[in-house]
C-alpha cells in the first residue's frame, strides 16, 4: 500500500531556491582568478544562476547535455553547479591537474557540448583548440574587461557578456530526481579515466548527510571555506551543504599556500574548513614559521588520504578539532566521519585520538562489508582486516557510457573500494592500506600507512612514503621514501632506531631512499605507482 | 538522462540495522508501565524487532495491514515501530487520550487487523471489546507474569508469548520507499478524526532533517528523552532519527509529572528532550520548588504549541538552551525550527530571545507560501500577516481513505495549515494566531497568542488564555481566562494595569475569568472550543 505523501522530487534547484528564500542576504565571498575579493549574497548567486540557465538553453543546449568546467572554487563556478544542473543539464567537472592528454580524453569521452575555464586554464585550453573545434561554446569564466584575445580560441565567449542580457527568471523544472546533474572522473590509478554520473537524488541525500552534527556538523552560524577544489567530487558536497544550510560561503579561487590560507580565514571568519592533509601540512608549517594562531577556526575535515597523528595533534594545539571522513569519487563521497560515542567522551586523550585517527564509522545511508579473499565476511573485532564493499543512495552502481567495471562485478549490488581495512565493534574502520600499496613479505601483509605514520612521528621528517620492493628471498620489502625537513638529518641507522622501538622487526624497511620532493597524483595524493617505479630504477642502478 | 547511482530506497528497516550494526551496544532504557526501569540495547532491540515481525506474519497479516498501538513511550513500542513497518505492514499509533468514541471510530476507519496496547490502557480495550471482536489479535505488551485475566477479552495474547518462540532471523523486505510505513490520526478540531499515511521515505527523510544541527542537532554524544509521546506525531520523529545516529535513547513510560521527569534526565545523563509546553511547566515549577538544577541537560525542543518567552528564560537561566519548533501530524511534523543564524550572534540578547521565540525558519526540504485572503503572496517583511501554506517531501497530499480534504484543495500541490503567521527576510515564521482562533474586534484582527504571552509574563498568572466573546458594537472582544499561581491575587484592574503598558488601549481584554485548570485538548494544547463555550456560559450567567 502506497502512503498518502507529497511526491516533491529532491533537487538541487529546490537547495537554491531555499537558500535564496531563507538566506537572501548569506555571504558568498571569493577570492578570484582576476584578483582581489568578490562579494554577494545567495539572492543574487541565484538570479545569476537563473540568468545562466536562460543562457544555457539559448545556447541550444538539451536535457541531460554536459557543460564541462575547469574551475578554481569560486561564484562562477558555483553558479554553473546550480544553474547548469537547476535546467536538467549535467555539470561536468573537471581536474585541470590531470595529464593534458586524460583532460582531452575526459572531454571526449564525457561528450561535453560547451567548456568553462578559468583564465587560469587559458593556455591548457589553447593547446587542446584542435580537439575542442566542435563544441557549441567555449566560455571564459570572466568579464569584458579581463577576456584574453586567443587567436587560437576564435569564437571564445565571454562568461559575464553572455549572461548580461538574460532575464533573471527561469522556473526550474521538476526534474525526475534520478536525473543526472554532476559528472566527476576519478584520475584512475590503473587504465582511462572513469566518470561518475551523479543524480540530483545522490547530491541532495549526501548534502544533508554531510551537514550532519557527526559529520561536517554544519549550521547557520558556521562560515565555512571548503580547501577541497569544486573539480575533486563537487568539493565533497559542500557546494551543494552550505546553501543547504544557509552558512556563509568562503572559496578560496587558485592560491592555496599557507599564507593565502590563512589570511582568508582570519579575514572572512571561517569556523569550518576541508581538504587534504597536504594542504594543511602547508598552513600548519606556515604558521608555526610566523607564530600565528586562528581567531574563529573551530573545525576541519580531513579526507583525501590518511592523516598522521601528528596533524591531529597540531591541530589540536591550535584550539581546532580535526574530523577524519573518508570517501571516493563514487561514494559522492563520504562515507566514513570518525566521530567519537558519548561513551568515548570519558577515554583517556590518547584513546580517543587513536579513534579519532581511523577514517571512521559509517555515514547513515552508507553500508559496509568488510570481506576476506573468499568473500566471506570478516568479524568487527578490529583487528583481523579484509576488503571494503560499500553500497547506498550516493555510490555509483557504475560508470558513465562504461557498461564494464571491475568494482561492481564481483558482489553484485556492492561497489569494491580497493581498500584493506579492519572495522572495529562500533563501526570505526581502519584502513590498512589500498589493495595495491599492501607489502607482502613472506607471505605476511606489511601496512604501508602504518609505516608512514611512524616515519611521519620522527622530528627530522617532513613528508614519508613506504613502497614495496621486489626481493628474491621475501617476495616484497618495505623501502622508506622521505623528504626532511630543512637542515635536518635522518641516516639509515637512524630510521632502523626508530622502527625499533614502534613496530615488529620484519616491517622495519630494508632501505631509506632521501628526496626533495614526493610524487603526488593530479588529486593530491602521493603516486605510489611514480615512487615504485623510482625505486626500482633507484635499486637497477 | 537518468544517472547511474545505485538504487537503494530510504527504508526505515536501513535505520534498524544501521543502528544495530553500527551502534550494537547503544544504550536504549524504558522506564515501563509495570515499574522500574528496562535496559537493553539496539542490537538486542533489533532482534527482538526482527522476531516480532515473524510472529505478525505468522498471525497472517500481508502488506499494508495495520497495527494499531495504544501505549506510552517505551521499548515494546519501539519494537512495534520498527517491526511492524520493516516488513511491510502499517503501524498505527492511537492517541490514548482522544473520548473512547473517537478511538473506537478511529480503530474502525483505519481498518486495524492488531491492536497493541500498555496494560494503562486496557479499560479502554475492554470497554471497546464489542468493537474490536473482528480484528486478528489484540495483544497486550507485557510478559506472561503480568498478564491481566479478562473476560471481555477472551483472546487475549501477551507480547513476550508472542515472539518467545520466534526465530530472529528476519529479512528485512526490499519495499517501495513510497510504501505505507506509519499512520497516525489529527486530533481534529472539526469533524472526525482524519488519517495521515507516512511513508519509509518521508519518515527517512524527516528523521535526517530533524537530526541537523539546526534542528535538534542530534549527534552519538547525545543521550536522548523524547517527552512528546509516540503516540503523538511519532514523539517528532525521535524513535527513528535517534537510533540513526546512535544517541542513547531514554523512553520515560507514563509518567510526566515534574518528579519522575527530574528524577530520569539526571539517572540516565539526558543531554536532549523535547516535548510540548504545559509538560515543561510542569518539570520547571517542580524544580523551583525543590530548589534543583540540571547535571547533564543541556537542550530543550518545545513545539506542539507556542512557548512564552518566560520559558525560555526559566530554562536559560538553568543552563538549559530551548528549540523552538513547528509542526503538524500532516508535516511528520517538523517544518520550522527556529535556530539563529551567525548574524545574529552580535544582537543583544533581548533581540536574540525575540527571534528563538519565533516558530523558526524552514527546515530544508519545507517550503512556504504566507498568502492574504485573495491568494497573494504576503511580503516576508515580519510585519503583515497571511495564511501559511507548507509543501514538501514529508508533507501529507491528502488523508487515508477520504479523498476530499479542504485542507488540500484551496491551493493545488500546497497543505493550508490552518496557522496565519508573518515571516521575515530570514524567514522566521511567527505564529499570529490559528486561523479561528484571532480576536476580531472592529474589523481588526487582535492575535490571541500575543495577549496571552503578555499575561503569562505576569507573576500572578500560571497559565492563561485568550478567547474571543461575541460583542454587539464590536462583533468580537478578548477575554483572559488564567490560572493564578498558589495564593496569588490578580484582578480585573490588575490585568488592565498589566496589559495597558504592554499593548495598545483596544487590545485590552474587556474581562478576566479565573479558573482551577484550563481545559486541554487530548494532545495537551488549550482547548479553545471548550473554553469559548465556557466564555459563552459565563456571560449568559
Amino acid at each position: 500500500m502506497l502512503a498518502t505523501m507529497m511526491n516533491v522530487p529532491l533537487l538541487l534547484s529546490s537547495i537554491l531556491r531555499h537558500a535564496a528564500g531563507c538566506h537572501g542576504d548569506g555571504e558568498i565571498v571569493s577570492a578570484t582568478v582576476e584578483g582581489g575579493l568578490h562579494r554577494y549574497t545567495y539572492g543574487e548567486m541565484a538570479s545569476r544562476s537563473r540568468k545562466l540557465a536562460n543562457a544555457l538553453s539559448r545556447l541550444g543546449l538539451k536535457s541531460g547535455d554536459r557543460v564541462g568546467t575547469l574551475a578554481w572554487n569560486g561564484y562562477r563556478h558555483l553558479e554553473l553547479y546550480f544553474g547548469v544542473a537547476g535546467c536538467g543539464l549535467v555539470c561536468h567537472t573537471i581536474n585541470p591537474r590531470l595529464f593534458r592528454e586524460q583532460i582531452a580524453y575526459i572531454v571526449k569521452h564525457a561528450g561535453d557540448s560547451v567548456l568553462c575555464f578559468d583564465l587560469t586554464f587559458l593556455p591548457i585550453v589553447q593547446e587542446m583548440a584542435a580537439q575542442l573545434k566542435d563544441l557549441k561554446a567555449l566560455v571564459a569564466l570572466t568579464d569584458a574587461a579581463h577576456m584574453p584575445r586567443s587567436e587560437a580560441l576564435p569564437g571564445l565567449l565571454c562568461y559575464e557578456t553572455l549572461i548580461a542580457g538574460e532575464s533573471d527568471t527561469f522556473d526550474w523544472p521538476h526534474l525526475d530526481e534520478n536525473a543526472a546533474s554532476g559528472l566527476c572522473y576519478t584520475s584512475g590509478t590503473t587504465g582511462e579515466p572513469k566518470g561518475v554520473l551523479y543524480s540530483h537524488r545522490s547530491s541532495v541525500l549526501h548534502a544533508m548527510s554531510i551537514a550532519l552534527p557527526d559529520v561536517f556538523d554544519l549550521s547557520a552560524e558556521d562560515v565555512v571555506c571548503p580547501i577541497v577544489p569544486m573539480f575533486h567530487v563537487n568539493a565533497w558536497g559542500l557546494p551543494f551543504s552550505v546553501p543547504m544550510v544557509g552558512a556563509k560561503l568562503v572559496l578560496p579561487g587558485p592560491h592555496l599556500d599557507g599564507a593565502s590560507l590563512h589570511a582568508l580565514f582570519e579575514s572572512e571568519g571561517v569556523t569550518f574548513t576541508a581538504g587534504v592533509p597536504t594542504v594543511w601540512l602547508g598552513l600548519l608549517d606556515w604558521m608555526d614559521a610566523h607564530a600565528c594562531g586562528f581567531s574563529a577556526l573551530k573545525r576541519v575535515a580531513i579526507g583525501g588520504s590518511a592523516a598522521a597523528p601528528v596533524m591531529f595533534r597540531r591541530f589540536h594545539d591550535k584550539g581546532v578539532q580535526v574530523r577524519h571522513a573518508w570517501g571516493m569519487t563514487e561514494t559522492s563521497p563520504v562515507g566514513l566521519a570518525a566521530a567519537l560515542k558519548s561513551k568515548h567522551l570519558a577515554l583517556p586523550p590518547e584513546e580517543r585520538l587513536a579513534l579519532q585517527c581511523k577514517q571512521g564509522r559509517p555515514v547513515f545511508g552508507m553500508e559496509f562489508r568488510i570481506v576476506d579473499q573468499d568473500g566471506r565476511e570478516v568479524p568487527h573485532d578490529g583487528k583481523r582486516f579484509g576488503a571494503m564493499l560499500v553500497r547506498g543512495p550516493w555510490v555509483a552502481q557504475g560508470y558513465f557510457n562504461a557498461p564494464q567495471s571491475a568494482a561492481h562485478a564481483d558482489y553484485p549490488g556492492w561497489f569494491s573500494t580497493d581498500d584493506v581495512v579492519t572495522m572495529d565493534p562500533d563501526g570505526f574502520v581502519r584502513i590498512v592500506d589500498r589493495t595495491k600499496d599492501m607489502v607482502k613479505s613472506g607471505g605476511e601483509w606489511i601496512s604501508s600507512i602504518e609505516l608512514e605514520n611512524i616515519a611521519m612521528a620522527h622530528p627530522a621528517i617532513m613528508e614519508a612514503a613506504i613502497v614495496a620492493r621486489a626481493d628474491a628471498r621475501w617476495g616484497e620489502r618495505p623501502v622508506l621514501v622521505a623528504v626532511l625537513k630543512p637542515n635536518a638529518r635522518f641516516t639509515p641507522e637512524d630510521m632502523r632506531a626508530h622502527y625499533e622501538s614502534r613496530t615488529s622487526k620484519w616491517c622495519v624497511p630494508d632501505d631509506l631512499v632521501i628526496v626533495d620532493e614526493l610524487p603526488h597524483t593530479a588529486t593530491g595524493k602521493l603516486s605510489k605507482k611514480t615512487l615504485r617505479r623510482l625505486i626500482e630504477a633507484d635499486g637497477a642502478a
